[in-house]
């Protein structure tokens, strides 16, 4: 049996949502809100003791960071492929979900937490905010909280990832120049890491990503949302989603 | 034909030496002198866009990024696998190399170059230095690059890295005090991927990593020493290494 414990269908909790659906996986679903900080929950801690989602459990086995529950997923579930057979192309594409993890992902996350973080706590007392912080396992983690929370983040480390997240939309929008997929001819994990990241880009950064800045992340964004699997998975919001990620 | 492009047989560049060293594959050895910045070149940066070592080219193929470099390794040459048949301990074996790639190896980086970056570029004028910086491809690169030669890193974030190599060792310690290897069992990637980090700690972060702190992590250490290919890539060393580290 399989499991998934995740948030909205959105980042690192999208990329394994939609990998199961590409595969047409059949999962229990386990949604966690967090902005009730249920991931810091002591039940959710036994299962992923950093505390973050997306956690896959697969026969009573747990599986964390999305990026490696996607090659778990690839390889036990072989069919269809979302990762190429050639050597070379399975590079690419692992060259492409290394990047959105540790380019890509990490530049989005801190501009989407100076966003939310601060709407999440502020009607908390400062008891009910340490009493949350002290249940963070990993203390990076509580140090990023804390800082998104009381402080924002200093403008020039703001300044600094919108300039990554807009490299790379240009190294996407590049790469789609070239081929119809992210790493080549074929859809593979790599469009389902970059769609995870960008899914509502269009609506949310658009002076970024918009027609004439980016015209085939923007067409491939639209082929994207039609794919079935990416229907079906948006469709698992528990919040309403602004119409351009639905 | 395999070629790499490599420095001295250290953290990224000794993860891929080492795992072609293991699997017995001749491969021709491009020596890239740090000190001198050759990984700059024009010549290097049209091989690897990124200016970064190490570098392989198989068949007249570029291939980059030491964790992906050993993953493309291990898809075309299966035999000895280091790489574990089995889903959950492959995964096993990923959660440590993506561990390292992104907590361990840049904790360490940024207290390693604090140490070397200085002495390499304190014999340049201004415009020497500025003329290596401008051909550094990466800002994040050439950011680094000027914060290290010219001004230090704060204290904070020394401390910060340190703390990070602290967990870091600690975490390996208790994965060597279940298994013989990291990842389980088996010798895996994932012990490449920590050695290539580790390899000379004993002599240069004793205070961490010793007997009474990280006895697993010593006795892992001397095993790891006397692996043939361990020796025969530390060997492969342009300048003198420590007596600890050859």
């Amino acid at each position: 049996m399989l499991q998934l414990y995740h948030a909205e269908p959105g980042a690192n909790s999208l990329k394994s949502m939609l990998c199961l659906k590409e595969k047409g996986l059949d999962f229990v679903s386990h949604y966690l809100n967090l902005a009730e900080f249920e991931q810091h929950n002591p039940e959710f801690v036994r299962i992923n003791p950093n505390g973050q989602v997306p956690a896959l459990v697969h026969n009573g086995q747990v599986i964390t960071e999305s990026t490696l529950i996607n090659e778990y997923i690839e390889d036990v579930f072989a069919e269809p492929p979302l990762r190429p057979a050639d050597p070379v192309a399975r590079w690419q594409m692992r060259f492409w979900t290394k990047f959105v993890d540790e380019y890509f992902c990490p530049a989005l996350s801190v501009l989407g937490w100076q966003q939310i973080i601060k709407p999440m706590v502020e009607h908390l007392s400062e008891e009910e905010f340490e009493a949350k912080i002290a249940r963070i396992p990993l203390k990076e983690q509580r140090d990023k909280w804390r800082t998104a929370a009381t402080q924002s983040f200093p403008q020039e480390q703001l300044d600094d990832c919108t300039y990554k997240v807009d490299v790379s939309l240009q190294k996407i929008e590049n790469a789609l120049a070239k081929d119809d997929w992210v790493a080549g001819p074929d859809f593979t994990l790599a469009d389902i890491s970059c769609f995870a990241m960008i899914s509502p880009m269009p609506m949310f950064y658009s002076a970024l990503m918009n027609e004439n800045r980016t015209p085939h992340c923007m067409d491939w964004h639209a082929r994207m949302m039609e794919r079935p699997a990416v229907i079906e998975t948006l469709a698992m919001a528990h919040k309403p989603l602004p119409t351009s990620a639905r």
